[in-house]
């Protein structure tokens, strides 16, 4: 007999079937015991009323993997509107032992360590693979938007000979007895695939060495990288990211519908027109020093607060940051040069996309690289090919566990990382 | 005017359109001058004879990125049965430096160490980013096969505490000071993601120090990664891998089209029903000794060559591998126990899929480790996650650049690879 999934229980009405899952839970009362079968589409209430069945129920313990066969009967109290009856139990497994919580309560009250700790059994809980099940669908989305504006997907290294960015916060290796370091980011392999295909993007790992113990920052996390060739300025690059964050967004209600329900969760609108303001207002809108180079935490916050009461809107371009505080590659914007073409994306207060034009003139990221007073060698494999043409180009980098953590409410990206990386964490 | 893309030409017949791109190759005759231009859609003919513009494009370069705005005239012999005439031309940078090999010619002459030390240009070529492409396809397919069938995509650490496999091959690398390892592959996690989600999927990078010089090895390669619970045994894995890769090949022949007229390959159908040879009887056809523990590269050969003579299949199943030779977590066949339920699945007689059923139950993992005596504590993460509970599961993982590389005929793994990590490889 064909297993069949708990979601599909009512359309089988009246007739015996198979089941397999997880014990959810058992409630075991005086005249009948209800034993919780939890498979991939959701939880199955399996009634018991034979005593030898009872017995055997009560040998196995929550999170044991069993089958079950039974017949469907309606029952309106019951989840999905059925229930099983008249049910063979059989175990696909030894009896488990029982995890450190309880993953059949509503919510997983052990404190985040000891979730994190005991990882592969939390993310059972409906409420953790909730969160992955959005996070699934937002990249399907954001390839889906991608793949029909004719981008293609690349793979691009992930060990580099020098450091990405700048020379701090990089994991050294040692690659065959030469030093070598992880890639921050796949920024420079991206912007050389523009003369490939023009339009490219990568979903994959990038690592930070930073030192930082908050709640909004992980040592490796998955970075959706976008960069597309023959744009004006940077205003290009903002259009794509705000028809990727919807086509994004539409998916992750489409394919995560049931997530967002456990989770309590909608899907905010994107606007047609996401507002924008310059780095230069939004220090003044932020109520910040004018000769602030950057946006503190506090001052995107604020700035969040006001795009939604002036805009109605959950997401906020800032453009125009100052030059002084973006690398190398970023262009100047021409009519303002101490500030440059480079932007960030606040989703509820919170920076989630960083973009911006990039130099794409070979004589400028000479020139760029010698006005910070660093050397072109490490540089050269990436500087040499704008020798050979390169259009005018940029993109963007959307951190993915940000924006899960940010939509679904959760206070720490840990929380929506099944198994995240950080100072302390190098497992499980 | 908005710009199009070269193989839209013959809808604007007659009108005035706005291309770019770059300048693959000019042919300065007498009275008139060509100019091809490369965009990510293909080649578009433009006609000069204005001796002033003439002038101009003298002065351009091959591989300059270019604007030309011009009128579109049918000509059968132009490529995709129009041209360009009248033409502005503009340059959208300084004028390229020329490449150190040529691209226009139908094959890159430079042997390949050139191509991949000049990569970001040596992939323009259209030979080697139409295998890029095909590789974009085969990803595609591989994830909607996927999501079809209920698999969710998983992103998992690329850094971990002990090695994976086995103590040797592994890059070690330095962890805010604590010894930490590239993840050989994402074997414990997907495993463990299966107590999660039942069945669950990864494209990522992985990382081999193996010191091999290989025309088929890389150092870093992209690993299509799928693992499936509630199976009886391999076998079931095998009926997923099957339409897992009639669905890559499917998109590519969708998706990839021109990529495999430009490299003039054709898709090979997969079977319903690929054959499959146990390891005992594989030797045999191989001719190969009764006692080897394992197929080396001249017995994988050979049974290519067998699977197409006499099964007219371009891929074969070897299944029952000894146990010996595979990992501690492979499930033993429960009838001949010496051999187990782990398969390869070769392709033209190259190895290109790893799989099997795994170990499900603790006490085994804990005797399957004793035996080979190998210590519980580095792998206690994974191994402790047994105990509460994991149903009969397996998997398999394809290597991406080994199955473009044998479907398009490349000799050379490099070929297929943007830019490869090797023993001697770090740059660019």
């Amino acid at each position: 007999m064909q297993r069949i999934l708990s979601d599909q229980l009512t359309r089988h009405t009246g007739r015996t079937v198979r089941i397999a899952g997880w014990v959810h839970r058992r409630r075991l009362l005086k005249s009948v015991a209800f034993l919780i079968v939890r498979d991939a589409a959701g939880l199955a209430q399996v009634v018991v009323t034979d005593p030898a069945v009872r017995a055997e129920v009560e040998m196995l313990p929550e999170e044991t993997v069993v089958e079950v066969v039974a017949t469907v009967v309606t029952n309106a109290a019951a989840p999905g509107g059925s229930e099983l009856t008249d049910p063979c139990v059989r175990p696909l497994g030894l009896p488990a032992e029982p995890p450190p919580f309880d993953l059949y309560r509503p919510d997983l009250a052990a404190a985040l360590p000891t979730q994190l700790d005991h990882a592969p059994v939390a993310l059972r809980h409906p409420t953790r693979s909730a969160a992955l099940r959005i996070s699934a669908a937002a990249v399907a989305g954001f390839r889906a938007s991608l793949d029909a504006r004719r981008f293609v997907e690349i793979h691009t290294p992930k060990v580099v000979a020098s450091s990405t960015e700048s020379g701090a916060n990089v994991f050294a290796l040692d690659w065959f007895g030469r030093p070598a370091y992880l890639a921050q980011s796949p920024q420079f392999y991206k912007q050389l695939m523009v003369g490939v295909f023009e339009r490219v993007y990568e979903v994959g790992p990038v690592f930070r060495a930073e030192p930082h113990d908050t709640a909004r920052h992980l040592a490796q996390y998955t970075s959706l990288d976008v960069e597309l060739g023959f744009v004006t300025d940077h205003r290009d690059v903002m259009v794509v990211l705000r028809d990727t964050l919807a086509g994004m967004l539409d998916a992750v209600a489409d394919r995560a519908g049931g997530a967002l329900g456990t989770l309590g969760v909608a899907v905010p609108a994107v606007p047609a027109q996401i507002p924008a303001v310059h780095f230069s207002d939004a220090l003044r809108i932020a109520d910040a020093p004018a000769d602030e180079p950057d946006l503190a935490p506090a001052h995107e916050r604020a700035l969040g607060e006001w795009a939604r009461r002036e805009h109605g809107s959950e997401f906020l371009f800032v453009t125009g940051y100052p030059m002084a505080k973006r690398p190398f590659y970023t262009h100047p914007d021409p009519a303002r040069p101490g500030y440059s073409n480079g932007f960030d994306l606040l989703f509820r207060g919170l920076e989630l996309v960083t973009g911006g034009q990039r130099l794409h003139r070979h004589a400028d990221y000479l020139a760029a690289l010698a006005a910070r007073g660093e050397p072109v060698e490490p540089y050269a494999g990436y500087v040499d090919a704008f020798r050979h043409g390169m259009p005018p180009h940029g993109g963007f980098a959307i951190g993915l566990e940000r924006l899960v953590a940010r939509l679904t409410g959760a206070p720490n990206i840990r929380q929506v990382t099944p198994f995240p990386r950080d100072l302390h964490r190098l497992t499980p």
